[in-house]
């Protein structure tokens, strides 16, 4: 371990300014517009081979952490890593908690800086420890104890109650009051990459007598943020809602696949079931809280105040500039169907979080709850193909005619994310997926 | 490994038959009226000490399987087992599939025999190997990756949409289609004797102005069957009805815990939340498939045909005698207050499994789906307090003038169940819970 490495007290508590010092620049080829700089630096798991191990990303190499740890170079940390890079999730290293995770972005931050030698001029490490990402596959970062998805999108909660219940009061009673959520599959949250199925489920039209079982014929998707827990709770704690993010990890964007014809037939009176429990996917790299701190922002001023649990001081939003694109089967190129941005979002992760522990239920390291569909005020800012063709009303139109008012098989949505400052852009990168015909 | 254990595939063939041959005897005691005699044979994990390993209950004391498979005793079967046993959940054994688990009844079913020296006459490793069940602690048997609740009692969803919806029409147009279901929280899956603090929530009643926080006014209990997955599918695999029960491993008893005033304000839209997140127990003991096999029965009559994924050709629902007692704080001794039956379920377990994975959601060793509250069709056998005591109108009243119409602190809740034929009976103990006072 270097000096350029070692742990420094002063140096870390300067981090959060670094992270948006333009200036700082790695040894590591960074294109322009990468999602990756230095001051990025999200976790992931990854594998060339038949072995799992965890990364981060830069430019477009994954640094092997694995085999930093093996090479002695995290020694001087004062982290018990006991091989927690070379385990198939990063569930272990994010039980080692908040301070695990900022001191090995301060190392990491050293490692790569262009001035620091150690890796840099060591060819043989090097060569080891760098992996393109063209040639890794990128694996799901955490196992999910508990997933859960929110509705905390005013926009979107005020376009679904339009469209089915009634376009004069859109919202719920309970809406302003509480962050809407309710649990969802842990066992079917999938990485970015793997296709699945369309979902064969029951569906009944109100002009039908008489419910039947088939292939969903209205797939959509949720363009939603996921926050990944680091640290856990015990059975009967609850959480502060301004110490809320002391428990997050960081952040993924999520895609929240829906089969609206399924979910409509199911969903009274006990919620989503089957509807959404087929596949939910998340992107790759978690983005660390750190990361993200200089685009923290105020959530939306509200005319209905919260109860006192839910009131939170910090700035618990985040500027993040979201975007969806669609590729139509078939089609050489994709369509760009949305733009909106996290930071509209009603209530913060922070608020959901400290409603969900609100009760004295265990928050568990790994668990991903969704912020719910993040759409904006304006129709190309939805995050749902409900929303985007109003029910199926208005269709997506290709330069070449095509059209979409949901899914088709072999569509394929990518959905994108990035928050810039400074010219310092920390992006998330995609989650893509593509939808396959029915297993009939 | 002695003659008598070895594996046997003719008299193997024979088990069911043997499980309730009522003279099969074991030479550990078995008190009259045990839940656990020779033909039960359910597992569990427990400790004595600071190690949680694997045991089957007989009589009042719990064979270490730790022991057995350390001394050698399963090494004549073909089962890798690998120090399954000496884990902190039943998982790694579970995954080995229906086989194995047959095969170590069969085995344990022989050493146990009354006829069988091999543990009988090894006073040393007898010593070593059973342990009263008043030494132990017994612990969660399983990690759970999901956890679903389901809603399938006719019976109890008819009174509910009486309560709460239309005394005419109680029954929403798809529950007599769909066996009704919903994400429950894994994590918060307890063992039973884990006690719990009354959870703080959101409620606001009619008559309120605005929500509040607070402690949990309506603290309730619904008596649940739940059956724990044994072999797990892949994403994107469906399960015909009538393999169900292959992929189950056996039933617990279970307390889907439920806080009636927050589930109340929070449930429109997306279903149940913190109303029924904060705990949710389950008996310590599985009681297998093969223990169950002999009181399968045929589902009620139903006037309404299911469509085909749903039509069960087999005897799928299990006739089991289930029993809640309460306890009001200060009391002294236990009220009876349900009497009830698993087999009234309107929707079978295995009915329910090929539901849930109809959409190609992937099912878990470990994962454990509760069958709803089993209501029968007698005020005396409703399985939650809502309904016993109707929205609070009737009260539960002890001999002492005491009252309850919903849980106050200090109240514990003892639920029970059993199956009995000739004489044997297959018993699951008691899952039991005391509601500690809130934590403000």
């Amino acid at each position: 371990m270097t000096q350029n490495t070692a742990f420094n007290q002063a140096e870390f508590a300067k981090m959060n300014e670094k992270t948006l010092d333009s200036k700082l620049k790695s040894w590591v080829n960074v294109p322009q517009n990468s999602d990756f700089p230095i001051q990025n630096l999200p976790f992931g798991i990854f594998k060339t081979n038949s072995t799992p191990r965890a990364g981060v990303a830069i430019g477009e190499e994954i640094l092997d952490l694995s085999v930093l740890e093996e090479a002695g170079l995290f020694k001087s940390l004062d982290i018990p890593l006991k091989g927690v890079f070379s385990q198939s999730t990063l569930n272990e290293f994010m039980k080692l908690g908040p301070s695990a995770r900022k001191q090995m972005r301060f190392a990491l931050s050293g490692l790569l800086n262009a001035d620091t030698a150690t890796l840099r001029d060591n060819a043989e490490l090097r060569k080891k420890a760098l992996v393109k990402q063209t040639d890794a596959k990128m694996l799901m970062p955490v196992q999910v104890p508990n997933y859960v998805d929110f509705y905390s999108s005013i926009e979107h909660a005020t376009n679904v109650g339009s469209m089915f219940r009634d376009p004069i009061n859109p919202l719920l009673p309970n809406w302003k009051h509480i962050p809407i959520g309710y649990n969802g599959r842990a066992s079917s949250v999938i990485v970015s990459g793997t296709n699945f199925s369309r979902p064969c489920g029951q569906t009944k039209a109100d002009t039908d007598p008489a419910p039947s079982f088939g292939p969903s014929k209205q797939m959509d998707f949720e363009l939603e943020m996921g926050v990944v827990i680091g640290s856990t709770t015990e059975l009967g704690q609850t959480i502060p809602v301004d110490s809320s993010y002391d428990h997050a990890f960081g952040f993924v964007l999520l895609n929240d696949w829906s089969a609206r014809d399924i979910q409509r037939w199911e969903y009274v009176p006990l919620g989503p079931f089957l509807g959404k429990t087929f596949a939910t996917s998340v992107s790759p790299w978690i983005v660390t809280l750190e990361a993200l701190e200089p685009f923290r922002i105020a959530a939306p001023v509200s005319d209905t105040p919260v109860l006192p649990y839910l009131n939170q001081k910090g700035l618990n939003n985040f500027d993040i500039q979201l975007e969806i694109k669609l590729k139509a089967a078939g089609q050489s190129e994709d369509l760009t169907i949305c733009k909106t941005n996290y930071k509209t979002m009603y209530f913060s992760a922070a608020q959901q979080i400290a409603h969900l522990a609100s009760n004295g239920t265990n928050i568990c390291t790994g668990d991903i709850y969704g912020s719910g569909t993040i759409s904006g005020a304006t129709p190309d800012s939805y995050g749902s193909m409900l929303e985007l063709c109003w029910k199926g009303t208005k269709p997506i139109v290709f330069a070449d005619g095509t059209k979409r008012t949901f899914l088709q098989d072999g569509d394929t949505v990518t959905m994108s994310g990035f928050a810039i400052k400074n010219g310092v852009r920390i992006g998330f990168g995609s989650v893509v997926g593509t939808l396959l015909p029915a297993k009939i």
